[in-house]
């Protein structure tokens, strides 16, 4: 397809297409003529997953140059490649002093308790574990009678929800889209679950205490 | 008690709890001397809850002074108050023409259908709600083949999730102490219930496509 037909179906603008082309994140078409290129599938794939890491993720140009060298080196992993786009594992090792310093904070032995006891396999450095050992954190540092065992009953709830997520994943017709699908699912519907949450509970108050 | 002793048990600085009752957060002390002014537990109570509404929910002083204007008004009545203290419901009533436009939102009706397919008592201008149709807009607009029966599965894990965070207010001693512990737990858990879900579909990443 011709770059006017890569915008239509991306929904990316042909200068900001450009941009990538020039900034090396999507390689080039196959040139058909002095100023023309061809461009198939996996390009629009490619895009769309730029998409989603820079509109959706946020991330800069240069981090997502990043993962994406990352990602191709590892296209046959479909769990690296998840973990790479979600954030979940660096692009780089980690430096081992600043891992150390992470794992001081007084919450993460709580985390990985919880963790433990799930028996979850992720990544020590997960960047939401330490997410998770803020919250025990503060909310003992309120005086709230709050242990990770009061969270066990929502990591299973989490676990059910993780299934829904991945099991949209199944179709997808390369890891590169599955890819892209995974960080649009994730992120979006972040804040959707929690107003879900807050509109469940507003359900459940009012058949509780309502009138 | 006297004000240090408030301070020691809430964990407000003096300094702060000298404020919020020139501002008439607080109600007054019973006053022992000249300069001295005896406080009950109550007092304990609507500090921790002023607290959660400005650390915690990050109102304003004076948001603050109409939520507990609004929560006194009908203290009586926990389904009110919960919606009060958590924003599911306005502390003014809401400017009809303003509503009208809300409604416009092409997603609503689509989060409309969702709360009704779900038999949800909510409130018909709650923020969630708008939340819930911005998603279903943006998912849309990417191309992404998702509706409002997609969100279903996760509204009933949210039901869930709901019924186990009220459960947690069942103890509180009164109205106003089940109210802090509503805005602490809703708003605190959130970062860490969405960092769950990216460790459990790490976990799920890995039993699905991990070597």
């Amino acid at each position: 397809m011709r770059i006017s037909e890569l915008s239509r179906r991306s929904g990316v603008p042909i200068t900001t297409i450009k941009h990538y082309l020039r900034e090396g994140l999507l390689p080039p078409g196959r040139p058909t003529a002095a100023t023309q290129a061809d461009y198939g599938d996996s390009h629009l794939r490619r895009l769309r997953l730029i998409r989603a890491l820079i509109g959706i993720r946020g991330l800069s140009i240069s981090a997502t140059r990043d993962v994406l060298s990352a990602v191709s080196e590892h296209e046959a992993d479909t769990h690296q490649v998840l973990g790479l786009v979600l954030g979940a594992r660096p692009v780089t090792p980690t430096d081992s002093d600043e891992s150390e310093e992470a794992e001081d904070r007084p919450g993460v032995a709580d985390a990985d308790a919880l963790l433990s006891e799930m028996g979850w396999d992720v990544s020590p450095h997960a960047p939401a574990k330490q997410i998770v050992a803020e919250t025990l954190e503060t909310l003992r540092s309120l005086g709230l009678d709050y242990d990770w065992r009061s969270l066990l009953p929502y990591a299973a709830l989490a676990q059910r929800t993780a299934t829904l997520d991945l099991d949209q994943l199944d179709d997808a017709a390369d890891t590169v889209e599955r890819a892209e699908r995974a960080v649009l699912l994730t992120l979006l519907l972040e804040p959707a679950l929690l107003a879900l949450r807050r509109l469940a509970q507003e359900d459940e108050s009012a058949k509780r205490y309502g009138g």
